[in-house]
């Protein structure tokens, strides 16, 4: 290739960019281009036991970057750190809707009070800065309609959810206030590689992947016909990179969904069909998981394409394939020996 | 009267109701028309300076009810606090926009943590309890179109709104999620007799009211043309009695506005009208509040009605009539000698 690189993958070359939540799964792989675009880029993070954060996901990059571990909690730290940024990547969360209903105080630190402590470091020490949220599609609960667009109401259905919605809320507010520039992107169902798969609480496709990586048996809930859409964790990273370098995303929200909705247990079968391994069973909904359970979900990702051209360009069967093969040639990284195994 | 009364009404003799921020405007409202129908009433209020506790709200009904000084802030108080009652009404809230900007870790802890921490405390210690809370229309932000249903988008536009954006949703998770029956009153403009009218960060209805009082020159931002609703807070709080009081309210939110849209130059005309004192002038926007305002806003309340049988039923010339009389004869009560007068 010797063609220049997009508008928006230039705007990276010698700028400054922090991550929070930059040893985690998105964070990290959106890391890795940043990287690869001549960025300066410094990662965040808590790493809290049994959350997303692992240093064997920048392997390979650790001398083109630097990592500072802080908690996006700490006031204090964070005013110093938001510094000298031309544009911050707030990936930093509690991403687990089941320990957000058993510990609701910490998600309510971590995924809303935090935010708004990045917000006034920003604000008070980096007021020209660039604030890209990493929302959820959580927030929307259960569909009205399909595909839910931006336009959908805000109903979350869990206390994980409530929290991501204010903790975007903030960022648009700071926007528009504060002219503290922000936007949210809401990722539906983020799958590759550098996921956490050590415990089954960040998101079922991970945990079904892991399934399939050790030759285990899924268990899907019902009868699988729930429909879904999923983001490959690169076109999800271009994503960011696209709303991290353009003002028009300034203080807007977009759905970063999946180019197609696809049943549970059709996602299932093509996972099992790539990878030659694993097999499934229907099982009935364990109750605190149907309370929180939100039906069938997609989303319309045309806002983002009309606004910064983004469409996802990974296939579900190559990205599925490619995600099999960094767990089989890495799993002792993500799944350490004497972890459960199978669990729910 | 010998007929009976209503069974809304008639549900409250000798029932435990408990009302947080009981010493406030509508709190304290509220807490006259539960006495009078025959219940328990335990009322909560921290009484923070510049708030809008008074104990003076309670005068001539002290002996008839039970005040019990605590911060919804505190979790082992509410854990306690909580037990026995049949109805909550949850009214604790610092109120201010301005306020919520100018200090967001004291409006996240009161409107957003607090609330979360009272449904705790329901759910481990008083599971059968009905929460009524005090939503806002401010959760709205700036009408997409009018009349505002509850089917509008929650579009905050200020930390304030944000965070009873999130008080809010905690409880129809804790009614959906764990059976704490709750619902939320979203409320226009309240106004009436007892509202804090010593400083003008809590609503300027009240403000307005003082001007008229004290025969000042109430001060009208832009052109006066902004339309709004307002309730009179009998009427308020007659909403609150009929969603304490039936299970046809779980898991809703309902908006409670005025039976009519009205400009603030009509408001403040017919203010003047009926109190025969003050006048009136249009400058400009201050810059702070202009970048939160919300621009035209009136409430389709028709769920409500249809829902819970309640409509306003004090006219708005009858509402600013009696709340004029009230402050004139008690006015020292709500405007300590010294206290600033006039200023912005």
């Amino acid at each position: 290739m010797t063609s220049s690189p997009p508008d928006y993958q230039a705007f990276y070359q010698g700028r400054s960019v922090m991550i929070t939540g930059g040893l985690g799964f998105i964070g990290s792989n959106l890391a890795r281009q940043l990287v690869g675009l001549g960025a300066r880029v410094l990662l965040i993070d808590s790493l809290i036991s049994d959350y997303g954060g692992n240093l064997f996901n920048i392997d390979g990059i650790e001398d083109c970057l630097k990592v500072n571990i802080a908690d996006v909690r700490q006031q204090s730290t964070m005013n110093y750190l938001v510094r000298g940024h031309d544009v911050i990547f707030n990936l930093a969360g509690q991403v687990s809707h089941i320990d957000s209903m058993r510990e609701p105080y910490t998600d309510l630190e971590i995924n809303c009070r935090a935010q708004l402590s990045l917000l006034e470091a920003c604000r008070h020490n980096n007021p020209a800065v660039k604030v890209v949220f990493a929302g959820t599609r959580q927030i929307y609960g259960r569909a009205d309609f399909l595909p839910v667009t931006e336009s959908h109401l805000v109903r979350p259905t869990d206390v994980n959810g409530i929290n991501k919605a204010a903790g975007e809320y903030y960022h648009l507010v700071y926007n528009n206030v504060f002219g503290v520039r922000a936007c949210s992107l809401r990722l539906t169902n983020v799958y590759g590689p550098r996921q956490l798969i050590k415990h089954n609480r960040q998101g079922f496709i991970a945990w079904f992947i892991r399934q399939v990586v050790e030759d285990r048996e899924i268990q899907i809930y019902g009868d699988g016909e729930q429909l879904r859409d999923f983001v490959y964790v690169d076109d999800a990273a271009d994503a960011f990179l696209r709303a991290g370098a353009s003002d028009d995303s300034n203080g807007q929200v977009f759905n970063v969904g999946g180019a197609e909705a696809i049943s549970l247990r059709q996602v299932v079968e093509l996972l099992i069909s790539v990878a030659g391994t694993g097999r499934y069973r229907l099982i009935s909904w364990p109750q605190e998981k149907k309370a929180i359970d939100i039906g069938d979900f997609h989303a319309d990702s045309s806002l983002i394409n009309r606004t910064l051209g983004w469409q996802p360009t990974t296939s579900l069967r190559d990205g599925l394939r490619d995600t099999v093969a960094f767990y089989r040639a890495n799993l002792p990284h993500y799944v350490p020996s004497g972890s459960p195994v199978g669990a729910l």
